[in-house]
């Protein structure tokens, strides 16, 4: 449907023919979008419904009634997972925000020997919100999955629910990434990408023990903030979605 | 060579087997790398030759002696230029930042109707620190232009200077970029992006009679400072460079 804003939605919200909003999105149609009785709401949920919806009530919840619904795929039909060496909070959510734009599905920040912060748990509310909202702007109908930070031993234990695993390597004799992606029938891909600094020895060893195939990023050294949005940008290209 | 910090030199600076480094990257030589005499420098030049140095002599400017030097290679193949209608200052340095890490030749902001921001002149020096810094970290041996930002009309004209013209475009008929440029032979592309909310539908008729093709980047809606990162990194992508 249109390209508007649009307000992500939970079942238990929906009732036959009306929709109720409440919390945070009230005072967004209220004071941000200063919307009015009749005005159009776009809703979707998890399933990707969108709903196309009016205005019918603002009280301390505002009240839609659906007009029109209609299935939408704007899914990519892999599952991307990115994981990252644990970088700092503003590039963390900068990373976010982008990856939920570019259709990443979940994002797990690791805790690696060169990462110069140290993991702080209960982000996930935060990160929560950037990913609702990036999710609304972006029209997502799936919301990104992100992890609490995570040990280098959890997360080989958990990148045994892929198919694919990759890591971003630099070096001459590294195969470019476009050398798998070109011809990957796996539908499960994990990349993983250092903290600033880049993954130290015992790591890329780690690493190819565990299965980890080394691919490049190109000639150009990338930023860590960087590599997550090159990686994305380059499986939404190659699927053409 | 090294994975390691960089300072971009002019010709002037090289004198038979040393260099001569002057103005902000003493002050980064010395107090933020706090690098003392012996220590290795790595300088490249607009040729793309790196040069492998070593300091000997820090007084109010630095000298470095040449131990070795060589070629090398990390330009895209292809002149991919970015135009985005013009928007807030903070995203512009930051697609700046990350255009040059992705290998993007030139940069030119350009007025829209629906940019919510006026064109300030004079920021080129703020921007060409920035594409310094950028280009000295991902290794780039020449420095992605940036214009000063230019009025539609100003646009068409300079657009004459590239082969292929593209425009991201929104809409379910739209080819996807990767329809043309997984097939483009053209050795300069230049893509243009519009500002927050989009182009106007003045302005696609006129990109159209201009001979811009639409182009689509998947079937999510990227933010306009996202859009300039997907594109080029697809462009570098699909070069494998």
């Amino acid at each position: 449907m249109a390209t508007k804003q649009r307000y992500y939605i939970q079942s238990q919200q929906i009732r036959e023919h009306s929709i109720k909003i409440e919390g945070e999105d009230v005072h967004h149609i209220k004071n941000v979008m200063r919307m009015k009785i009749h005005d159009t709401v776009f809703c979707f949920d998890e399933q990707g419904i969108v709903y196309e919806s009016e205005i019918v009530a603002i009280t301390d919840h505002i009240l839609l009634a659906i007009k029109k619904q209609g299935q939408e795929h704007t899914e990519l039909s892999k599952n991307i997972t990115i994981a990252q060496g644990l970088v700092r909070r503003e590039k963390v959510e900068e990373v976010i925000k982008r990856l939920v734009e570019l259709g990443c599905k979940e994002y797990i920040p690791v805790q690696m020997n060169r990462s110069i912060v140290k993991p702080i748990k209960d982000k996930t509310m935060r990160w929560e919100t950037i990913i609702k909202e990036a999710s609304e702007q972006s029209h997502r109908t799936s919301m990104m999955k992100v992890q609490q930070p995570i040990s280098w031993q959890d997360f080989f234990t958990y990148a045994r629910n892929y198919d694919c695993c990759l890591f971003a390597h630099l070096g001459e004799e590294t195969p470019h990434l476009k050398t798998y992606l070109s011809t990957c029938k796996q539908d499960k891909v994990l990349i993983v990408v250092g903290p600033e600094g880049g993954f130290d020895q015992s790591e890329v060893i780690n690493l190819k023990k565990h299965g980890f195939l080394p691919v490049g990023l190109g000639n150009r050294i990338l930023r860590t903030e960087t590599a997550p949005l090159f990686i994305m940008s380059a499986c939404s290209y190659e699927l053409g979605e």
